[in-house]
């Protein structure tokens, strides 16, 4: 950009904006950006652009901005001609053009949005939006937003900086922070992501020195290689994101598919994403706003077994209601300590400090009672005053919004409901580390992988010779979900058992397998996913895993170890890891196979259903792939 | 009781009360129920019992009860001699004694409350707890309790009743209330429940002019017998009563065993007894403190298909969180009605009111942005003119105390975190009129049942001959498990086959089976809970279904079309049931051997494992049951 100013700047910290299409009506939204900038107390110079008024709310203004005498670093347009506002920002030389005005692809007008953006790239103009509420720094004091959030008066500032794709969360996540003392940094409204995602401002805040904590309020990912990128460099910068995502459930996708006009990825395959790039996800949208502070300075650990939070309580039943959320999510309870009779400041904090200090546990929680509403500084003081190694939450039972303001004050998270204290540890403990994802092999077919099938063969009318041993399966060779439409004879005994089961299909040509026993049966599957690039996924085989939707997840390729991790986490799996004195099976020809599996390339999707796990070996029994044109 | 006063009247409504170990240092918790009974306007008179002092904290004190000159209702007990107190409130003849004091079953002591009851039972005295806080009645201004959130000014009095096993969460849903303008009508902390239990309570409640709604913190079930009766009783009256439950995980459920002295039942079998005594149940501890006002007045309903809600919003990522979370429940959108740019007051009444009175829907949901913030007055009249046939909701995504406020004051049910917006829908649709419990047949064999059972004789060395068809399976006789420890020979096709897994096993009688084969196997179990009594499970078989615990539990016995209903909520039945077109299993014939198992007379558990279904009928091949002593 030019002068050295760079995109952080303009976009963070304008020295001068113009507003494009300013009301002089105070009441109207368009007016807010001005009144809000004033109101915040932005140091640098504003002009409104209004083609009908000389000024607007006191401050002169100019019909275009080519008219503006001094140099504009950011202008935000909220009239309905953008693409005539961005030839006059592209005149102007205007670095960043924040864009309130929709009709763009929210609005299923891809054709505009593309054309506008390749203008803007001509004319060297970076754009936020359109359809974004633009962008606000509270440390700085700019507040270039029509988000009616910043009608509060003096919001906190604070380490967590906020990106969103809803404008309008955008607020709801200030205005609750704020109200119980948990500040902002900077905060950014995406809108439709034309230009600037989530991945490039995420990889802006990363170099941000107010910003400590990277907090994602997501409907979809537009740019899943750019906030990958940006995710590793935030790991290796020490600052831990967390993203809420919609579309946890088909109809909140389907929802986030209608309402930003974006394709969205399955769930799954973001989830995925967001394990294998580091960054947290939470399940509750209050947990987004709570969870900061735990995560603050901390990197991912991984204790290597079920993590274990121990308990310090004055409320039994205030405890009671987070242990029993944490046991929900597989987290053990390492100790419960109450206190109820013999509390003191001194031993309540000494408990404390010597748990904090414990390699016995993996977290401690700090349930407080009634104190925390009556008598805040007293409850809370010994929270305050101990040194947190590992992370520590305190969930307070009554209404007590001076406590929770004392504990935010020092860095320390708190919360509110059982649940989001429940949900901010699964989501610690689930934290991990980038993975790093290998390059992609060459191998482009089935054969090539190394994953043995079962032996087979075609046998065709009117004998139906083949040389496959007894018994064998008879399959048709047409139609996916053989079983279902009478397609599949198993333990076919004999030749005229294999002419039988083909005259009764109706074929002149049939599939003859050698039957396959094993302990279970696994089905491994890849998909270039259209959001974030391929995946791999491993899950239990049959009907009922189906139903029950057990499977795991992750960015493919995977190594064997990493598939092996993969395994662990599929429930159904337990009956080849020993459950219950089950013969075990063999985990690892699994784990080579899915590994295998995941670096296939220029395949569009494909499945191995079933994959038979023996106690030596696997064997595939149906593989299925569709290569990309 | 005496001089036609009720236990209602002398538990809620004192007259008279002494307060026993009464403190005259203001700061200790023993001077509390003096302080609060003042500070909230009783209008009765108090006596301190106190030996050592002649006036407590400026009220005339007494040594003892019986030196008290008029008549006491309602003694509170804060002494450590508890049973000499006892003494002199039944020589006094008080009616009701609540006991604050501990040391009890809550310590291990099962036989000093034992005895405790049985002497108070001798001297025609009621008790509360011990280890109970005591009771508040805010209508009318009686506060005779320990807790502290009665230090707070004025809660609101509301129609919502409140019974807690916790004495502390008591205060934290009380405060919690009434920081958002829901307010209570009686407040009862029933402890120990050595002699008044929840039940009784509850019943006492359902007579409560005050009492609109009755909710209930509970970490177990004590008395499932009266409760199940005040139940029937409160839904003939038209009250609901919604419950939180702790001991979800397992984790929870032992922590409840150990915090409070009682046998916890498992989570499942409580579950059932909610769902048939019509108790509704929250998931999230804030859901019961929101969700009255949506109950209030309400019967519960059974559209007969999904329930669908309708969304009214002006702020789509705000409904989408909400719309997410209800998609996990499995209930459907019905329409989404986005008035960001349209709304006025009167569009968005009209589309409100509209909705509530389309059969399209089953419930409505108001979702409000920021206005809900700054414009409290303005953001919330459209919903406060409609009226509201069918449940409706307000979702507030800001930080919006006045909001919740205003709807609070006019019954309008109001919910601060999309996720209990969610689980209150979810609990309203799931809630169901109490079910009839038939009575107990006198069935006492499994013969008698009419189940099917696999043709089996038992095969002796040498010759193992036997008489059942091929193939057969071949199994162990002296094992549980069988198949863990390869007891079990499947698909034997001759003599010689079954002398050898015969020698295999290193028996000299095996059991010899008809193979049977089948559409899918189910489990079926009865169990004479310590808890709620007889309940019946149905739920797929196999070891995955086990590892997913995909069953449907409900009181015991069921008839034919309550075991449908029962089958229709496992998700693994899903593959008799029609799923991608396999052949239908004999669901009928399944649920008849579901209610047959549940007449089971004299049976401590029982199980059937698997049940074959088949396209017709079904076949028991493995039949364990537990006689009682």
């Amino acid at each position: 950009m030019g002068d050295g100013l760079t995109l952080a700047q303009a976009l963070f910290a304008p020295r001068a904006v113009a507003l494009i299409g300013a009301s002089g009506d105070a009441r109207k939204n368009t007016a807010r950006p001005q009144r809000y900038l004033a109101k915040h107390g932005y140091a640098g110079r504003i002009y409104p652009i209004n083609a009908l008024r000389a000024e607007v709310l006191g401050t002169p203004a100019f019909k275009s901005v080519r008219d503006v005498p001094g140099e504009i670093d950011h202008a935000f347009i909220m009239v309905e001609d953008v693409e005539q506002a961005l030839e006059d920002c592209g005149a102007k030389r205007v670095p960043v053009a924040s864009i309130y005005s929709n009709g763009f692809a929210d609005a299923g007008d891809f054709d505009r949005q593309t054309r506008l953006v390749e203008r803007a790239r001509a004319l060297g103009v970076r754009l936020l939006g359109p359809n974004s509420m633009g962008v606000v720094d509270l440390p700085g004091h700019v507040a270039l937003t029509v988000n009616a959030v910043l009608e509060m008066d003096a919001p906190p500032a604070g380490g967590t900086s906020l990106v969103s794709q809803s404008g309008t969360m955008l607020g709801t996540l200030l205005s609750r922070g704020a109200a119980r003392g948990l500040g902002y940094a900077k905060l950014v409204s995406v809108g439709n992501e034309a230009d600037l995602g989530v991945g490039e401002i995420v990889d802006l805040l990363v170099d941000d020195a107010d910003t400590r904590v990277i907090a994602l309020f997501l409907e979809t990912v537009r740019d899943a290689q750019r906030l990958a990128h940006a995710a590793r460099k935030a790991h290796a910068a020490g600052k831990p994101i967390v993203a809420y995502k919609l579309g946890r459930s088909a109809l909140g996708e389907s929802l986030a598919r209608s309402h930003t006009g974006a394709l969205a990825g399955t769930d799954v395959a973001l989830d995925a994403f967001f394990r294998d790039c580091g960054i947290v996800r939470v399940d509750m949208l209050e947990t987004l706003v709570e969870i900061p502070p735990l995560l603050a300075g901390r990197a991912p650990s991984r204790p290597g077994r079920a993590p274990r939070v121990a308990v310090v309580t004055t409320t039994g039943g205030g405890a009671a209601s987070v242990v029993d959320r944490l046991g929900l999510h597989g987290i053990e309870l390492a100790s419960m300590n109450d206190l109820t009779m013999t509390a003191t400041q001194n031993t309540y904090r000494d408990t404390l400090q010597s748990l904090l200090d414990s390699p016995a546990c993996d977290g401690v929680l700090a349930a407080v009672g009634s104190s925390a509403q009556f008598h805040p500084e007293l409850a809370v003081q010994p929270i305050l005053s101990v040194r947190a190694s590992k992370p520590m939450a305190a969930f307070l039972t009554p209404h007590a919004e001076r406590s929770l303001a004392l504990l935010a004050e020092k860095g320390i998270a708190a919360f509110r409901t059982p649940e989001a204290c429940a949900d901010a540890f699964a989501a610690f403990f689930a934290w991990r580390a980038p993975r790093e994802i290998g390059a992609r092999s060459a191998i482009r077919s089935v054969e090539a992988l190394g994953i043995p099938m079962a032996q087979q063969a075609i046998a065709t009318a009117p004998d139906f010779a083949h040389s496959i041993p007894y018994p064998v399966a008879v399959k048709r060779l047409d139609v996916e979900h053989k079983t279902e439409v009478g397609g599949v004879v198993l333990n076919v005994e004999d030749d005229a058992g294999v002419k039988e089961a083909a005259r009764g299909m109706g074929r002149q040509r049939v599939l003859v397998q050698r039957m396959q026993r094993g302990l279970a049966e696994a089905i491994v599957g890849y998909r270039d996913d259209a959001v974030v690039g391929p995946i791999v996924l491993v899950g239990a085989g049959g009907t009922l895993a189906e139903l029950y939707k057990d499977f795991a997840v992750a960015l493919a390729p995977v190594t064997v170890e990493e598939a092996e991790e993969m395994i662990a986490r599929v429930k159904g799996l337990a009956v080849i890891r020993g459950y219950r004195n089950l013969p075990r099976g063999d985990v690892k020809a699994l784990a080579r196979a899915v590994a295998a599996f995941s670096t296939l390339d220029g395949v569009a999707e494909a499945e191995i259903n079933p994959l038979i796990v023996k106690e030596q070996g696997v064997v595939a029994v149906d593989v299925r792939v569709v290569w990309k044109a």
